[in-house]
């Protein structure tokens, strides 16, 4: 599960036309699947510039869902590259503190929330790479006050994608512009189930079919799952008392909403101290702008004790450096490799998208939610039942067609789940 | 002087692209003249998506001055049409309270204000007029916090104007687009003064030029001023201890700025009490999206004991209703028929250049800031001096190459101001 973040990473308006059935059909699953908007409910939506034509679309079907009233907050990428290229070197510890509290007031009063995504991935890889992390602390700290509430999932909240001409470009950057636009366009319909003649059905039988795959694996309570393919071979602890989710989920206000479209995952939290052997990744991981490619880690006690990657080597170094939690699991997620992300086939440079693709693992911070007994935990209950802490969450992809997963029992039965990268029915 | 009101009327990105130099000039304008934005200091800038070019230049220009953050608030006129057509009556009343008390924490915190402006003028007139002016009321009830610093000039703030498509086309119906941008845009730049070889070094002279004209009216101590030309033969008297302002003002952060980008008068406030005689409009006036024409108006008293307008006198009467200040004076302002707006010939269906077309009245509430002792008056002391209370402030225009305006003493003597539309050196 991947949230969203404050906008720091914008992009451009303009450009290729989109397709107005992709748009409606888009604004229909954010309204109704992503969100369940309520009659009289608000609305706070976060949009790159470039987003405007599908933030467009989302506002007139949510005012025909009953919207109460919606407000866009838009982010620009040339406003963002302006202040790198051009600001003083004071301006990169400031964020708009004043804006994120807002947003959080927003939301305490009823709001509810979606992230529309379609930023170039890459927009500041050329920029200086401190300033970037400044401008990125300074704005992570501003905007906590806005993100607790979706961390702690007290309200409906969703994240979905628009095409972009800047985004599509850098997905296959050797296509002519239009034709790029097209083939992301393309994949983010198939991905969203609008290829389907009801969409919103579909994603009602798959958020099912999801709840059905969670509860099987909660009932069957595994004290370990064993990961086995090329370059593989990697026993993952679970957390005392974990819990796993996935699709639809009910918020604290009540409300069944979808927080990320797509979803393909059903994902819960791993345990700290009980991770061991290797894992290689099987797609490149894009990580604050930067490609990590054929990353191979070795867990001992939970803790990886060796890291390598062919390209990148040095941000995947710097990541796992960034706290003692870095180098441990908060999160295991499976995914079938016929997932529809993954049968498109290509690398999105979008979480929102790449860890949909494959079953994968995550460094650093683990989901309260996915622990029994969920946010009303302390952070010393979390700990005691093994879940992970850190300022990182970071997901990378170890599932393909060549994966095979077992769940294993504490008296040592064990169980297939995933033969091939296929869902087993255990 | 007009203020920036909640935007309520935003209009399209898109169409045709902006000459780089005319964004150059106005944004270096917007910020050295207008904002004279200060080092380190943020900058609140509320523009609609269609002014998003301008904002982009402005946002370059701000962080080359030394901005600490620039922070878009961005509106949208689709998104405003699908409110109207889509919403549910609960709607009309709500209005995004939350995010206006941020900006007045923003301004608060030291934060500058810049309202772009390029809406459609004319986009809600064919809504119901009755959900408009409930949501215009529930906007500005909310808007009151982040308005009272720009109203009590707390700040430094500024408004500048961004050549748009749509609102191009309702200047020049007839025109086709590209051409009715084209006109548009020229007459920006001109009315901007950026056809001048320095436009800094030209807007320094024509400030000083109007401080120069508002100390000789301040010297003068006028009891009253006298409107001749074709229909019009009006006593307006001025208010105890009034004060005449234009051009740059020294904000209370001590700032000195441009809140109006162009601006061509002096002003000052009028007694609500001692106006009388006729005034005929020598130009449409703009009003919520309906356009009244011939406007005529007989005072007595101070008050409007006649009016009736050849279009449009349903909006007048009823505009005229709103309350007992409405059919009194708020502001005096005058305007020569030489200046840059009155040239380019055009009307343009908002304030900020309409009214510095010709010499004008106001129906409604004063600026206090034209007063003696200025802000810190109460509204007794307002009301004691002459100076007019109302929800309402509209300018008409009563100026033309054919207004003599007097200025008179009160033992009766009279000073020539205006011959045929421009200053006479009194």
């Amino acid at each position: 599960m991947t949230q969203n973040s404050a906008e720091i990473f914008p992009a451009h308006d303009g450009g290729p036309a989109l397709d107005p059935d992709l748009l409606t059909g888009l604004a229909k699953l954010a309204v109704h699947v992503g969100l369940n908007l309520q009659q009289g409910q608000d609305l706070v939506m976060t949009t790159p510039a470039s987003a405007l034509p599908l933030a467009r679309a989302i506002t007139a079907e949510a005012y025909r869902a009953g919207a109460g009233l919606v407000t866009p907050i838009v982010s620009d990428r040339d406003m963002t590259l302006a202040r790198f290229h051009h600001a003083q070197d004071a301006s990169f510890d400031r964020a708009p503190d004043w804006l994120y509290d807002a947003m959080a007031k927003a939301y305490e009063n009823g709001a509810a929330r979606l992230a529309l995504v379609g930023e170039d991935p890459f927009l500041l890889s050329h920029e200086d790479a401190s300033k970037v992390g400044r401008a990125n602390r300074a704005n992570a700290a501003a905007y906590r006050p806005a993100l607790a509430p979706i961390a702690g999932f007290h309200i409906n909240w969703s994240i979905i994608a628009c095409p972009t001409p800047d985004w599509a470009q850098r997905m296959f950057p050797d296509l002519a512009p239009q034709a790029a636009f097209d083939l992301l366009a393309q994949a983010i319909r198939m991905t969203a189930r609008l290829d389907q003649p009801d969409p919103v059905a579909a994603w009602a039988a798959h958020n099912a079919h999801l709840a059905q795959r969670c509860a099987r694996l909660n009932d069957a309570r595994f004290d370990s799952l064993h990961f086995r393919g090329p370059g593989t071979d990697l026993r993952v602890g679970l957390a005392d008392g974990h819990f796993w989710q996935g699709g639809a989920s009910v918020a604290r206000n009540g409300v069944r909403c979808n927080p990320n479209i797509p979803t393909e995952e059903v994902f819960t939290t791993p345990h700290a101290a009980r991770v061991d052997g290797v894992a290689r990744a099987t797609k490149p991981l894009s990580h604050h702008g930067s490609l990590i490619e054929d990353i191979t880690m070795r867990f001992e006690n939970g803790r990886v004790v060796e890291a390598r990657a062919a390209r990148g080597d040095e941000v995947l170094q710097d990541m796992l450096s960034t706290d003692d939690g870095a180098a441990r699991l908060g999160e295991v997620a499976l995914v079938p490799h016929s997932s529809p992300v993954s049968r498109s086939g290509h690398l999105y440079f979008n979480t929102l998208f790449d860890e949909n693709a494959a079953s994968h693992i995550a460094m650093g911070q683990c989901y309260a939610s996915c622990l029994e007994g969920g946010d009303g935990l302390s952070k010393e209950d979390i700990a005691a039942r093994g879940g992970n802490e850190s300022l990182i969450h970071v997901d990378w992809m170890i599932g393909s067609a060549q994966m095979d997963v077992d769940g294993l029992h504490a008296g040592g039965d064990t169980v297939a789940l995933m033969r091939a990268g296929e869902w087993v029915d255990f």
